[in-house]
């Protein structure tokens, strides 16, 4: 097969990190990067990304912390994932799109393998059976910062009296949620890349850019 | 452990099979055979049998029929299945009481495993793993009857002109259903017995808590 006759399958990159890393600011801008190439690109986001996957969204996210077991909200997030890939992201790839996904399989990994408790390998192996199936990014930016500075953040953007729904929560289960996004990149270091989110937002965007041109040039 | 010091766990009863053969005046029949003994009983549904259970029953039956993909509606299936077990039937069963459940697993291995094309082995694994976990039937009452017996009874329940959604659906599809529930009897024939659902409501019921209380004996 020649890549002159065959339609070149799009990149696939996710961004992963804690509440307050920038992920949307990162995305936005390597969109406007892409677009500046006049190659096709869309933008999504987890749990969602169709309509049948942000009903399972909503039932997830409303309602108590203690609504779902854990093991009920796995299936839904996977049920969700199964919907959007089969739906956006698989089509989208395959006619040579490039996808940009806020959070991903790492995620449910983090919180539900590692902060929920239910066991990396057990949620990797059924999200590769029948979430993800077989879509798995081609690049990953896991944009890492101290929870503490996250926390800072989310406050500035929420104003100064805002709570966020981040502050809720102790703040030892986000360095245990950092940590294993952090082992994770360990395992996968030549799909995860971990990228210093404490710095300016250009030298952000600079790296991300960067490392998605030396990806797109193979 | 003695019976005498520990409670037991309760037992619980499946009753599967195609519309119009019967289930629930069958379970009605056999609930009030178990309410004469004085011994605790309950009945359920699936999907649904929880607030959450249903509120993903009505995610899955809701809208049209390829809105979602035979992946998606299974997780959403065995995520309402998890909570069910986990909220209901599970604690009740640990209580030592009867639980009656109109359709369980052996629907899901016959609807999409068999009729949706998923596949009988992956879709009890995954069951197994993550739908019921381990809490299966002791016994499962199969009411067996030619798919074309069980229009004519939906026909006669909705009225003479009314139309079922049973009549919807092609008349092989209920054939290949049907055999596929025969199948999982034959795998199965201490759990789930085939009950000849042709026959007077009488003697059915009569067959249903003869085995029943052969069981309880046993």
């Amino acid at each position: 097969m020649s890549r002159n006759t065959t339609k070149q399958r799009g990149l696939f990159i996710s961004f992963e990190g804690g509440e307050g890393a920038g992920k949307t600011t990162q995305i936005d801008r390597l969109m406007t990067w892409v677009h500046a190439r006049n190659d096709p690109v869309i933008k999504t986001r987890e749990p969602g990304g169709t309509h049948g996957a942000d009903e399972i969204r909503n039932l997830i996210v409303t309602g108590d912390g203690d609504r779902w077991t854990p093991e009920t909200e796995l299936l839904l997030l996977l049920a969700a994932r199964r919907d959007h890939v089969a739906r956006v992201i698989d089509p989208a790839l395959d006619d040579g799109t490039m996808v940009l996904c806020d959070r991903y399989v790492d995620s449910t990994i983090a919180y539900q393998g590692i902060a929920r408790d239910l066991g990396i390998d057990k949620v990797r192996t059924l999200d590769a059976a029948w979430g993800s199936a077989g879509t798995l990014p081609d690049l990953t930016f896991l944009l890492d910062l101290p929870p503490e500075e996250g926390i800072r953040r989310a406050q500035l953007r929420e104003g100064a009296d805002g709570e966020t729904r981040f502050e809720g929560l102790d703040l030892s289960f986000h360095h245990a949620l950092r940590q294993g996004f952090r082992n994770l990149a360990t395992e996968e270091p030549e799909r995860i890349k971990i990228i210093d989110a404490s710095r300016p937002v250009d030298d952000i965007a600079a790296e991300i850019i960067s490392l998605t041109a030396q990806k797109l040039a193979g």
